[in-house]
């Protein structure tokens, strides 16, 4: 079983392509979590940089030309050593372009985890969805059915995170209900649950691996929650406070998981 | 009237072209008060962006290239629309570059406002002025003067903001006397009430809700204040916290508006 | 003597060739310490900003084509106006890129300082380490002697931080034995400490001044971790909060240097 003693312990090396918004966030959570968060612009370094990388994140918000060549060198070769690769399509409903860029990333890297909310995942199932920007919005879709169909069209694990975690390998489905309403309200929340879910499963690669992290940062959330209860800016400091010293025995007593 | 209750319901997604140093500060600025922010890189996702938008930012420092011809593309589909635009021409006296950025902007788009602090205003209203890089420094000028002339010539609402902003659209002027000191010292502050007033004129597009959106921000501050008098990174986590929660009643009560 | 009352009064522009991840931070310590960010991305203007600023820190971290013209373009005129230059070889013997790129600058460019985690001094030392990523890793070396021998073959200052950090001109050598383990578990830390360096030595330029503002930062950590033990996100709020208010009382009574 993933423990957070081992992530500590292995602190693993994770390469991002990171969106221009959040990098730093992403760079903290991957940190606190017990990773060692590394990023980069050049394509000349995307090889030399994968190699010395134990798991690979690509947020797919902000993308251009640049980055796009970036996530597809740095994808190659993460297949080629067979170290894990999460992918994030921010808004990738929104435009074309966000559209093609998943497309041809798809079609030239293969995915270990695409880690999305309800409005992306259901984009990438061809369900309609009525989304809000980057975020989430309102669907009336069946979410379980929605992620199953998404991880086994890109033979992947998918999170589909919300109110209630959903992480499914297109087969074996888990509900995580652990969480707070402010991962809501603070930008970059699923961005930095990329870099979480890559750090774990960089450690030990399996769906319970997945559900774990999955958890843990939801169960992070819940006990900043307590601390904070009406201060979502407070919230989100002590979140960072909660994922560097969260312990195994909480993360066992506090954690919801259902097999669905 | 503008309620805070009313953005919060409305949640309007504001497009970003960003800086390079704050861009998380501001989404999460938008997204506290009650907006969806969204940002890109990539010219050709411009249009699309700003069709589900409503309510545009161009944030003026650390432009180059690229981010210009994002701010033209953006920046006409906006104008095409109707949606509101606000530009922040930061440190725009202090190169050639930065002056010949506004001028191309302000020569094919039309903005809803433009937000500087005096010496950034003062150089747009050909007023000699002693910056000091990005901060407004010290200039003799008379700044009500300064916003009204700026405000003319470019027919749009000026915010001119520092100790006491000043909100005009050139004959009618108000004053907003509320603020913190640590507004000055805090990286950002000016780029996130850009944000926040985008989010505010594209609930209701008036004068008023452009003075009501700039007293918010500084009341926030306020508030912020009176929890860290002598801690002016822990007053910018509270301004967030504050920012969120704010009530009607709260800037109501506290709101410190003259009509000059 | 360098005080902090005389860098607060002096308030120096200091321009920054930052990296993608940690801007934010950089900027934020530069101004709470007293000096005046700005950052740019297009070389166009990187004369005329250069001419504005009293130091310039160049991070290469996430360095690429365009971030590495303006780097050079910004430090021929830093020499040429005697302005003091520093650099942050971040993880540059990770990869071909970053050891081409620092060698470059080398090449064009004359530093006033380096600083760099063991691992990247060790680096440029020709000396073998055991590097992890971004962070320092484990070596067997003598840090001194390496800091030492960067500092005589580049004919500069060499401030190599860790636990104990090394502050040299390749004769003179002090420690500095202030400092705070999160400062480790925070990513962006050296990025700070080269925005402090380089607003330091652009008030007084000489080697105390360095070893002063060194210790400065240390200190302001040592106050942060007593007010958070166990919170290593709100250490790194409170280390802004301790960089604003610091006294010259403080930092005469709690530094902790030896001259080696």
């Amino acid at each position: 079983m993933l423990t957070i003693d081992s992530i500590r312990k292995t602190n693993p090396v994770i390469l991002n392509v990171a969106n221009m918004v959040t990098p730093q966030h992403v760079a903290d959570a991957i940190n606190f979590y017990g990773g060692s968060p590394i990023m980069f612009t050049d394509e000349r370094e995307a090889k030399e940089l994968t190699n010395i990388a134990s798991g690979v994140v690509f947020n797919m918000g902000s993308t251009n030309e640049s980055t796009l060549r970036n996530v597809l060198a740095s994808g190659k070769v993460a297949n080629k050593r067979g170290i894990p690769v999460v992918i994030d399509p921010v808004a990738v409903g929104v435009t074309e372009l966000r559209q093609a860029n998943f497309k041809r990333t798809a079609d030239e890297v293969h995915f270990d985890v695409i880690r999305g909310n309800a409005g992306e995942i259901a984009y990438l199932a061809n369900v309609n969805w009525q989304v809000n920007g980057i975020d989430a919005g309102n669907g009336s879709g069946d979410v379980v059915a929605i992620a199953k169909q998404v991880a086994q069209k890109y033979d992947c694990w998918v999170v589909l995170s919300g109110p209630r975690d959903i992480v499914t390998d297109g087969n074996i489905t888990y509900s995580v209900d652990n969480g707070h309403p402010y991962f809501q309200t603070n930008v970059g929340s699923g961005d930095m649950l990329d870099g979480i879910l890559a750090t774990a499963i960089s450690v030990e690669n399996n769906l319970k691996a997945l559900v774990r992290a999955t958890a843990t940062f939801s169960i992070a959330g819940e006990l900043a929650g307590e601390e904070y209860p009406h201060q979502p800016a407070s919230f989100f400091v002590e979140l960072f406070n909660q994922l560097a010293t969260i312990s195994d025995d909480e993360i066992d007593t506090k954690m919801k998981i259902h097999q669905l």
